[in-house]
């Protein structure tokens, strides 16, 4: 069935409701950034594969929303659809409150399904749409009646992870969750995220690519602690493990039920989280904050850290390996994108407490690599040939930890624009890791610090700097992150976050460096205060051969020298042969 | 009466009506930052008149909330008052909202006079008292009834600013803003912000000290203007032209009741602005958003700028002169800090368009300037000696812009650690004054900027790095501000903001360089964007004895004496004997 016959198969169930527009969005009931492919609505409905973008769909028109990221993909994916792309931020182009106001009747009738969209999300749209009077059909997921084949809901094994590992116990981490919603008034605390539950609960699982979780909900009480997930899912020994620390296991789809049999109290949730079905359920009084595990979670503890930088070694090791095996075989033959991804995805496998893979690989050669969230497939692939830059943006799921790197290499001779370009991201990446900051400071008021290099260049890249990253969970974790955009969330010791400025030239090249960084203490002073600084975590060399030296400042050249030198102590045991001997020279002082 | 009195005075009306909790704060109905004395409610009861704090009087206790600026004065104030200080902001001190929970009963009554708090504020008070059930008493003003001798509210007469001055004349202002009251669905609007009437009406008054404002209130409906304002400030002239642009004069108390009386349609206050009285007399559906006057004000427009920099020829010639005079007489004989303030507002008073200062100059020398809203009176002030720093910060009202500046000056010789902090501080000015940003960056992106070469020093300065101006109108003016607390106004063409990082020592002495800067357009470029720059509109020299050039960078080196050269440029033709020398030397190239 085509894109074109599932809308016309949806407008008819619309029609027959006497529904006047659709909205479908990418998420799940859990909000979750990347979702199970039983929950990719949109991409069944529009044809749209990316992570981001909301499809509109009304009985005369359907528009595809997204962002900058995903501009050129959504392009090719939605020929022939019929579909119009919506290029979100760009001037001119309205928003989808806009595009309903304008294009739907004064009290029309809107429906989605009331289970994945969040009150927040909800309320933005009333009330930006508050003049219009239109109403809200929530209540049936109109896209499931015409999707016949849809896939399951996800039933992946529940696993137990080792404190060894996590460095909390669950019972420790829900003892502090119900102290802290004693503090805030709360007798109740749903929790919709799925990372969070799986910090909370020490568990993992596969219900999502790359994402080790496992699709529940979670509920707190005073003392009890219900755990709403499909039965099949926990066999007896995560049974009595949970069980132990007072968590009861219900049927996943019984939340609803349960949320509204509570009759007194006050219940905790994050609108941001919460879809509209489960708000809807609760009678008793809301409590609205951000989720208490998301703060608790961003914090990583020592034992975490230690973890992560034993994750580090075996990832960088992975890394060298990867681009020793690369800068050999690209002298010999052209690869393609995909055998590089391919390639990487080998040698990290082959690691120990290797678990999956933690995004799916950007390998993107070229002008490929100016697109930020570039895809290879077998059939729309480039090959690497030796002559310019190959970007690799990748990293893994470990038991102890979660990477996330990009390195961009030379593969041949490079341009002095390449040169100049990759040497201007690298200061603002070094700039960045050398800042110390006051204790207070958040990702926005940091971020500038690694755009400065290339703004005065006038070039900037179009996302944020960095993002904050799991421990053996997402790759993409909140609550803090640096980035322009506001936010008052204080960067703390033991928060872990990306840092990765970058350019991108449409038809030219795209450069990307990526390291992991913890925030820590600096030293407290007298006229300042508590300063705070952001130790590097991931280790691989950076490839000398596309800086431009004369372009760095001796801070900024001391600093890659003193990191190279670490990353040489720390993986030069783990290699051998031609593996160690590029190590060497890629580690040389410069 | 003393303090301790009136205490007592307002608790036997409090016993009276049931109150177990009065707050005082210093504001006024149109939330002004400076108030008329009538309007200097917490004063009276307090006797600390710093410009930022909340009294809570109970039947047992009574506290006075203020921050950083203030620690010092009301230390000083509160002695024998029996008034405890709470330091906003240090660990472990309770907020207002911690204080009423900890200290009245559940089911207490709490106090204020609703027409000089702001919705906003109220709403915040209620929602973090809210487990505590109190109840609420708003329509009595109970200072007001013991105090006998309150001044009367102020009752300057209004004066037209020229449009030669304001750039855009009333009629143009009003339908600006009434197109955008249409845009966001509006039919009426209520502004209560002094400076926004005064900015869209152009009038002036001196109802508050170095504010040019008169205390009145705005209703704008479609196609009809209202100035709620004491009759007796409007003379035949400023009514014949306010009604040739369709402005009707209200009596002042009459906006309540004229409010109420509005049946249909959509009103739009801003709640950040708005009192709880103004808010409780409407019947109709309210719109709340950011004022749209201030949006619009905080954009001067080309002819504005243009004033703005012939005002700060003015104000840099009247800077010389005082620097002069300081140089030659301290070598001479000491001066006490408050000569130095008189000095140099005789000299401002002399110019050309001169309507008032913009607030009372902080005129510190030594260790006074370590607090940073220092101010010196007869009884309490120091003596200038030639040795040290001496910071002097001030400005001026002119019909043709409002100006501020910081100069610190060294009046002998200096230590190394003055002359290191003095030259860091100015490197953070002349970096930020040095720094591109693109389209989109809000001041707390970019505050750090200026913050970086001191906390590389392990320093900080514990203000914002710079606050909005008006013009001739108030010299703090929203929206925008460059400060690490979040915000998202992006910073615009035609914005007029200070530059004013510092260092403060307790004890020791205090330092701030400060210029007023307007956002003008950069370059585009292909692969950033629009970028924008700081352009500066203070010209007076930057004190070189107090400089270590060796501290400053190459790039920091040359913006000063291209400042310098555009300064001496500039004011040379108006100064002539020792001034014009002075001016020569202060502004050599280093």
């Amino acid at each position: 069935m085509s894109v074109k016959e599932r809308i016309e198969q949806l407008r008819n169930e619309m029609r027959e409701r006497g529904i006047d527009a659709c909205i479908v969005p990418s998420s799940d009931p859990h909000q979750s950034e990347y979702v199970a492919e039983h929950y990719t609505a949109r991409t069944f409905m529009t044809g749209f594969t990316g992570s981001a973008g909301t499809a509109i769909i009304t009985l005369t028109e359907v528009g595809l929303w997204t962002d900058g990221r995903y501009f050129v993909q959504a392009e090719n994916q939605l020929i022939d659809t019929g579909i119009k792309l919506f290029r979100m931020g760009q001037d001119g182009v309205p928003t989808v409150e806009e595009f309903l106001k304008e294009t739907l009747h004064q009290g029309a009738k809107i429906a989605f399904d009331g289970k994945v969209i969040s009150v927040e999300y909800f309320r933005g749209l009333k009330s930006a749409l508050e003049s219009s009077e239109f109403s809200y059909e929530v209540n049936e997921d109109l896209v499931d009646i015409i999707w016949k084949d849809r896939p399951q809901k996800p039933c992946s094994k529940v696993v137990l992870h080792d404190v060894a590992y996590a460095g909390e116990s669950r019972e420790s981490k829900l003892t502090k969750v119900e102290s802290e919603m004693e503090t805030m008034g709360a007798n109740y605390y749903v929790i919709s995220g799925l990372d969070d539950i799986a910090w909370l609960l020490n568990i993992r699982a596969r219900d999502v690519k790359c994402n080790p979780l496992s699709i529940a909900y979670v509920v707190i009480s005073e003392k009890k602690y219900f755990l709403f997930i499909d039965d099949v899912k926990i066999n007896s020994e995560v049974r009595r493990e949970l069980e132990m620390a007072n968590v009861e296991i219900m049927p996943y789809e019984g939340i609803g039920e349960f949320l509204g049999r509570i009759k007194d109290g006050v219940i905790l949730l994050d609108v941001a989280r919460t879809s509209t079905w489960i708000y809807s359920s609760i009678k008793i009084k809301i409590l609205e904050a951000m989720d208490i595990t998301t703060r608790f979670k961003g914090i990583k503890n020592d034992i975490q850290i230690k973890n992560v930088r034993k994750a580090m070694l075996r990832d960088g090791v992975a890394m060298v390996k990867f681009i020793t095996w690369m800068k050999k075989t690209i002298k010999l033959r052209n690869i393609t994108e995909i055998e590089a991804s391919d390639k990487i995805e080998e040698i990290r496998s082959a690691g120990e407490n290797f678990y999956d893979l933690s995004f799916a690989s950007i390998s993107a050669y070229s002008s490929n690599a100016s697109m930020p969230h570039y895809s290879a497939t077998e059939k729309n692939q480039a090959t690497i040939k030796p002559k310019g830059l190959y970007l690799l943006d990748s990293g893994a799921q470990y038991l102890d930890g979660t990477t996330d790197i990009t390195r961009t290499l030379a593969v041949g001779p490079l341009t002095v624009e390449e040169k100049t370009d990759f040497t201007l991201v690298l200061r603002g990446m070094i700039d960045l890791s050398l800042q110390r900051f006051l204790y207070g400071t958040t990702g926005s008021n940091l971020d500038i610090i690694a755009r400065i290099p290339l703004w005065n260049a006038g070039m900037d890249y179009k996302h944020g700097t960095g993002h904050g990253v799991g421990f053996f969970l997402n790759v993409h974790e909140g609550p803090h992150r640096i980035s322009v955009i506001p936010n008052n969330i204080v960067l703390k010791k033991g928060m872990v976050v990306s840092n990765e400025p970058g350019v991108y030239k449409a038809g030219k090249h795209g450069i990307r460096i990526e390291n992991l960084v913890v925030v820590a203490e600096d030293e407290k002073t007298e006229y300042g205060g508590q300063f705070m600084k952001l130790e590097t975590l991931t280790l691989c060399p950076i490839d000398l051969e596309a800086i431009e030296v004369s372009l760095l400042t001796n801070d900024e050249k001391s600093w890659l020298n003193n990191y190279h030198k670490t990353v040489f102590e720390k993986l030069s045991t783990y290699l051998q042969g031609e593996e160690l001997e590029y190590l060497k020279q890629a580690t040389v002082a410069i």
